[in-house]
């Protein structure tokens, strides 16, 4: 009996002028969507990097929002005037932007009520009716707003909660995946693994990827797939033209 | 008299599954976003990173380059059947994808006679029209269409290939910037630095970027402009801001 596939995509919004600038390296992106992929069976389907402007940023949501299961932001949630991701959201979804009567207390709380001034009780306005994203390093949570969930830009708070994010989705099929190695070019081999990719063409999804490693020029071949039997298949095929073209696999 | 700011913008199209899905992580939006700042005046509005499916591509050409002064692609001009970035532009642009002349002979000659099979040849249909971005590292040329200019996805070949892109781009006005590093957290200057912002509004950005070093926490103000004597201007009062409230700067 077939299993019923689940697919449930998501897109990345990435807000912010520094990475647009070039002068900060994104880092985010590869995490999320390794964390989505291997602990949620998510496809990342899109991504955008756009800059701190409102209206920016109003239409994006809006369009990610009613395109994918899931958005996810980074950037723009700090205490400084370029932080506009939350009232951005809130114009979006057309809610008051508010403080959020706990995460107010949480950040209340960890500055101590001297030193919670005007910056930092910024951090606690959000949406109205969102629920948060607790942060376990900086205290600043992120918050979920129908199918938004915005966290902060500075990847390792980032990193340290995304595992709050995993109660706020609904899991899709595992996406299955393996990497061959080859010690080839790709222009050896093109030609049949476009035979194989079309053999297979609904159900495994094949990449091909040129490295170079210690000096030696290099292809990985990557495919996936949420059927497990699909993809050894695919993979025989592949080691099939690997023997004949008695080429060498790195072991890794 | 008023110097006259010409302001030139671009977009950053990354084509490819692999970046989508984490499993490599992109360093080309970085490395051209800021060669077009530094050398060509030249800001990046907006980046998408999106999957090797023709239709998606084919979109999202259409849009930026009707958007955008210039269009950057990278990815999908290898051999492999999952490069379709040169096929789908001239889906976009109504051209036909044929063998570009000049490429064909370049790949030829590179790889010889005997040895330049079909996944090769591929390497060298262009969209019809289409203007050469010479590759001096692996002979393989990108392409210019219209305002879209296309690259390679491997950054070590892009890096080597850029600066052939600059004689098919019109520069615009350098972009001046400036970064002064605080030990402070963003919250304790965001107020005032909000202020400075809305005096310079339309004439400097500032962003305040959090960073970690060695243990201490600080803040990066950047600033960002045209005109020298206003980046001036507004460091100013910034350094004003940072004496009153005695904050220590890292010198680097």
């Amino acid at each position: 009996m077939m299993k019923k596939i689940k697919k449930i995509n998501a897109a990345i919004l990435i807000i912010g002028n520094e990475i647009l600038s070039g002068r900060t390296q994104d880092k985010n992106v590869a995490f999320i969507s390794n964390w989505l992929n291997s602990k949620c069976g998510i496809s990342v389907s899109e991504v955008r990097i756009i800059p701190d402007i409102e209206k920016i940023i109003v239409e994006n949501i809006l369009y990610f929002s009613k395109k994918f299961n899931y958005v996810f932001t980074t950037g723009g949630i700090g205490p400084t005037h370029d932080d506009i991701t939350a009232q951005s959201i809130s114009k979006a979804f057309k809610v008051k932007y508010e403080y959020h009567k706990k995460a107010f207390k949480i950040l209340e709380k960890y500055y101590g009520k001297k030193k919670f001034n005007d910056g930092r009780k910024k951090m606690a306005k959000m949406p109205r009716g969102a629920k948060l994203i607790l942060n376990p390093s900086s205290a600043a949570p992120g918050f979920m707003i129908q199918n938004v969930l915005s966290l902060p830009g500075v990847p390792s708070i980032l990193i340290s909660m995304i595992e709050n994010c995993r109660k706020y989705l609904i899991k899709g099929s595992k996406i299955h995946s393996k990497t061959i190695n080859l010690y080839t070019v790709e222009s050896n081999i093109s030609k049949q693994l476009g035979l194989i990719q079309k053999k297979y063409k609904k159900f495994v999804d094949i990449g091909s990827y040129p490295f170079f490693r210690l000096g030696k020029i290099g292809v990985a071949i990557v495919t996936r797939s949420d059927s497990i039997l699909k993809l050894k298949n695919v993979n025989k095929d592949i080691l099939k033209l690997v023997e004949k073209k008695k080429i060498k696999i790195l072991k890794t």
